[in-house]
């Protein structure tokens, strides 16, 4: 079986509602799962990656809203719950997808910590709002009293800025290695992972930060010795020029090509930056290829029918690209 | 490997005090795995289970409180949650008290869904309470609205209740027989798992209910065939006549005397209830011994030294019980 990285965008989950009922979030994740059923009965071995940033951002606003009653969950801890959260949904529709498809495959979540690097010096400039909206008041007081990062976003008010650290490693990797050996259909580094610190004396410490979903899932990947890191995600793939009257998709680059572009494009319009650089990163350390495709179109894009397919500067031209 | 089913009690994170901080939570953790981390340099390879009653509480508390701001989420997701907010804190502690002392395991934490019956007569009956104490016209709306169950628990005021259905299966159950062969040490049915039923088609949906922590140990110690299953809790093992002045606590029990007192004793003091039926069910089943101890105690609970073993009928008298 050929194994593959998938990285799943938060809208295979909640489809950009951050208010949809748990109801319309399992609706969701059973579309999802019976896209990825086809991969499965396809001969591939899919290893899942999912964000949680509509999730943990819930979690925050509860959090806040019972401060008074309940002790506050820090950041790590928050993360954790989006990966039994959301690990559940996946776990569950995807089996019962893959028994109604007559399928028989475990299907297992993992509680994974990734590693980050404290000299990042992502730690010094958090960028990543996250958590409720809140007063300036209250913005000035927490960084005050907490030494927090805050930032005014729009009329909505002020968010949280946590530091977003590249993802080093992925902790007991090897039980990965174990469980897709075994057949299992593996679900891991949701959200990113939690990320740890290895202290000096060897020791883990959870961080108030997020890792970058996608840069995670390429970490995971060239870990694990994935053939594939597959993108999935709303858009039909990678555009220059996006949402302007000369946008342009692309459908196949070299690494070195993209990294080109990566210079002259920011990528900035909506989450398609970090899935680009995801790709690169997973080419560049020695992936074999990197797709980012619709999620209708995960079967397509592995085909190389669809969507943007980043390969390594010698890889031959393939057949399917006339 | 010796496996062993640890099933920990709450208070091996919060030691009793619904309202402690997380530094707190996590030193409490890391207390309870120095002493795994005996266990593991003993030679056992052990499987844990946790409870989740007190952090399933303050989920269903910030839920109440965010109640207009956030979608609701239903107590089989919440389950999910807590598996992974547990599940991530005896994963990092028990790593780094194995770094410690030098000892290289995997530790891995899964998300577990446990199978119920529909027809188990818990859910006409349900009589577990969760979530925050509310006001009798809220209790009496839900009631009504939601048609609930409800009950007047003490001045605190209302609670619900929820049905409390016996674990039938562990879902998935071969991949933790693929970790543990991969010499892992595993997290799994945190909070006694998620309950989910087993559709007609054969697909599997959570259910609004909660299944007995150590009775999810005793399902799970029966499925993995461990050798034992321990339970660790905050008292010697278990008595009779518990708090009375004729207290006395039992060494050692054949299974068909402990349901012989089963019958005359209600255990209802405490959470020792629910253990002891636990213990019952594992070795009447064929499991070949159940150790009923304090937390510290647990190497020596396990050398019979200490708490309460219960052994099958035909067992030899062992020669550490003079």
């Amino acid at each position: 079986m050929k194994r593959i990285v998938v990285a799943l965008g938060g809208n295979a989950i909640l489809r950009a509602k951050q208010l949809s009922s748990y109801e319309e979030q399992f609706d969701n994740v059973r579309r999802t799962c019976r896209q990825i059923v086809e991969l499965i009965a396809g001969g591939y071995q899919p290893i899942f990656t999912h964000g949680n940033g509509p999730q943990v951002g819930n979690l925050l606003i509860q959090n806040e809203a019972a401060s008074a009653l309940v002790p506050e969950v820090p950041l790590d801890v928050c993360g954790a719950e989006t990966q039994g959260q959301i690990g559940y949904m996946i776990q569950q529709a995807l089996r019962n997808e893959l028994h109604a498809a007559r399928l028989v495959r475990p299907v297992v979540s993992l509680l994974t910590q990734v590693l980050v690097d404290a000299d990042d010096p992502a730690f010094a400039q958090p960028v990543k709002p996250i958590g409720p909206f809140l007063s300036e008041e209250v913005a000035e007081q927490r960084m005050r009293d907490k030494r927090e990062t805050w930032a005014h976003v729009d009329a909505r008010g002020w968010r949280k800025l946590v530091p977003s650290p590249q993802p080093v490693g992925i902790v007991d990797v090897e039980v990965i290695h174990a469980l897709l050996d075994a057949g299992a259909v593996v679900v891991a580094c949701g959200g990113g992972g939690v990320p740890v610190l290895r202290r000096p004396d060897g020791q883990l410490r959870g961080v108030e930060a997020v890792v970058d979903k996608d840069l995670a899932a390429a970490r995971l990947a060239l870990d694990i010795h994935a053939e594939t890191l597959l993108i999935l995600t709303d858009v039909p793939g990678v555009a220059v020029n996006f949402g302007k009257s000369n946008e342009r998709y692309l459908r196949r680059l070299t690494v070195t090509e993209l990294g080109t572009l990566l210079v002259q494009e920011p990528f900035s319009a909506g989450s398609m930056g970090p899935k680009v650089r995801a790709a690169y990163r997973f080419v560049h350390d020695g992936g074999g290829r990197a797709t980012i495709c619709a999620l209708d179109d995960a079967i397509a894009g592995l085909e190389g029918k669809a969507g943007t397919v980043v390969v390594p500067d010698d890889a031959m031209q393939l057949s399917f690209h006339p």
